[in-house]
């Protein structure tokens, strides 16, 4: 497909997706579709809940787009169980949108897992990829993000594996981030080749015979340090981190406020803390970044935080967007098809 | 061996470990030995530096408890390769020592991995002990600490050798730091008991079946919120989460920069929460924490940060001290000898 003769963009969002669905999810996808009108958007989920935000809030919106799902995945659903005991879930209708052609990309905040298993079942994996993966930012101390891949779409992963995710997400962040050529490093607990255990050291081979930038081992110091654009590991470990990293803001405000309670000067002290805190840190505010692509799919899956504001909807829709004005999935596939020619 | 024929309490320092070696070594073991005075200390390193260090520090120290050892590991060494190419390191002297019944305790802040080895290879295990295991301390919201094991003796670890490090990190968290039943979880990457893999589940069911208080899986962002006392996993997580936990101060501290540096109003705010911030993370100062026991070992060995401070060296030494006179090893051993003639 030529940029010229390609369809007009596509975007499904999982209203049912969420802490805090259907509002969140309709609220924030309008909004992203009033900004830009240049894209069709598709609200998947169950239609009286939709229609019900969508008045409640004064919206316009119409309704030939509402797509009804009667099923809805919650986060204590079994991700691979959903597959059979919810088959007409908003997940399972919208990437089956995807699928059909019908839609570009699928959006939702909702259970991860599942989103994962109903993305890779519903709207394939691209060729020559083993395993997708889940990307994430992590703010570093350049002011700029350090890339980690896989933060848990799956485990246990092979050295195959995680050579696909340092693949796909290079494109990611070449095409998407703007980072000509992303700087790679493989997560271990040490520097020296001799570190780590089998997994690290076949996978390290396998990245230096490739032509990624692969730039060597990397530490766990070096995820804020900066040193690298991507560091890739098992989906274990990246998972981890992610959340021990998200965690880390909601421990500050609580040391922050056990000190204050200590007494009223600590108390004003922590008050005038506040503001430039949170200003400093405005690099880790999660409702800007847009979700976490799942690359390996065939086609645009983006996975937001269960607590995901409007405006964090917001921008994963305006991010799905981007993608396919960017020809990600497209991009990918060419580049796998050159991979596999190569060899 | 009991209280009342417990003989006097000797604890050994590699003179030659740290960053800033043999300064901080030598000016901070004297300084915990001049603090109680009840114990032997030994210094073990290039006896010409050691003496070099104590004359222009002006402190008084009797000579015949320098122990000289004429090889130096740095932190680029290899570490199984010290225990052939440098025999006769201060590490080899001082954990040799603990083995002769010299010394009960050898302290560190050199090259963790050579350490590790040389502890293993110089005071041997404690019988039924297949890995030992480092345990550190995180602070978590609760104003308390989150122990973490194995935070990167081993990496690679099979289910045995995770229940291990929550048996031996069990003990040390009852009797030194005095939390009487250890809630302890598993790292995983969800709660229900389907998370995970092989390694997760096979781990999960020896805690579960053992006397340990054992209350599941639980994941990264427990660690600060403080949901169990111990968290157990294999020691490439738990190596490459504490370097990360290390680098969030630092992380700050660049990221305040940063902002203070885009005008003078805002470097005012930055100096405006220097103090409140050093003050609320206190509990993360290291220096206080008394360095990484390395449990499973026939002594008592305690590894610290490279960049350990004066401070940070006496605490270790305290801390040893500490070890051996509640009998740490003793019930170590004692609790071995109670679960296997259980089996």
């Amino acid at each position: 497909m030529t940029n010229n003769t390609k369809s007009k963009c596509a975007i499904a969002i999982d209203a049912m997706g969420g802490d805090f669905a259907p509002h969140n999810a309709v609220v924030g996808a309008i909004d992203a579709f009033n900004e830009t009108k240049d894209f069709d958007l598709f609200l998947v989920g169950r239609k009286d809940e939709i229609e019900d935000v969508i008045k409640k809030n004064n919206l316009n919106f119409n309704s030939e787009f509402i797509v009804n799902a009667d099923q809805v995945i919650d986060m204590h659903d079994h991700p691979t169980e959903t597959m059979k005991t919810k088959p007409n879930s908003s997940m399972a209708v919208g990437t089956k949108l995807v699928k059909d052609g019908k839609a570009h990309a699928f959006v939702s905040a909702g259970n991860t897992g599942a989103m994962v298993v109903n993305s890779i079942f519903g709207m394939g994996r691209i060729k020559g990829v083993s395993r997708p993966t889940l990307t994430a930012p992590i703010p570093n101390s350049n002011s700029e993000f350090t890339y980690l891949a896989d933060v848990g779409a799956f485990v246990d992963s092979k050295p195959q594996h995680i050579f696909e995710f340092a693949f796909l997400s290079s494109i990611l962040l070449r095409e998407i981030y703007g980072i000509e050529n992303p700087r790679i490093g493989l997560l271990n607990v040490g520097e020296e080749d001799s570190k780590g255990y089998k997994l690290t050291t076949d996978t390290a081979k396998l990245l230096r015979e490739s032509e990624l930038n692969f730039v060597g081992n990397v530490e766990g110091n070096d995820i804020f340090g900066g040193k690298v654009d991507l560091i890739v590991c098992d989906g274990f470990v990246g998972n981890i981190l992610l959340k021990f990293a998200e965690s880390i803001i909601p421990f500050l405000k609580s040391t922050f406020k056990t000190y204050a309670d200590e007494s009223l000067v600590k108390k004003l002290k922590v008050g005038l803390i506040r503001g430039p805190l949170k200003e400093a840190l405005k690099n880790a505010n999660a409702d800007k970044l847009g979700g976490l692509p799942l690359l390996g799919v065939n086609g645009i899956s983006i996975i937001g935080h269960g607590s995901s504001s409007i405006l964090a909807i917001k921008n994963m829709v305006l991010r799905a967007r981007e993608m396919y004005n960017k020809n990600l999935i497209e991009k990918i596939k060419e580049e796998l098809t050159h991979n596999a020619e190569k060899k």
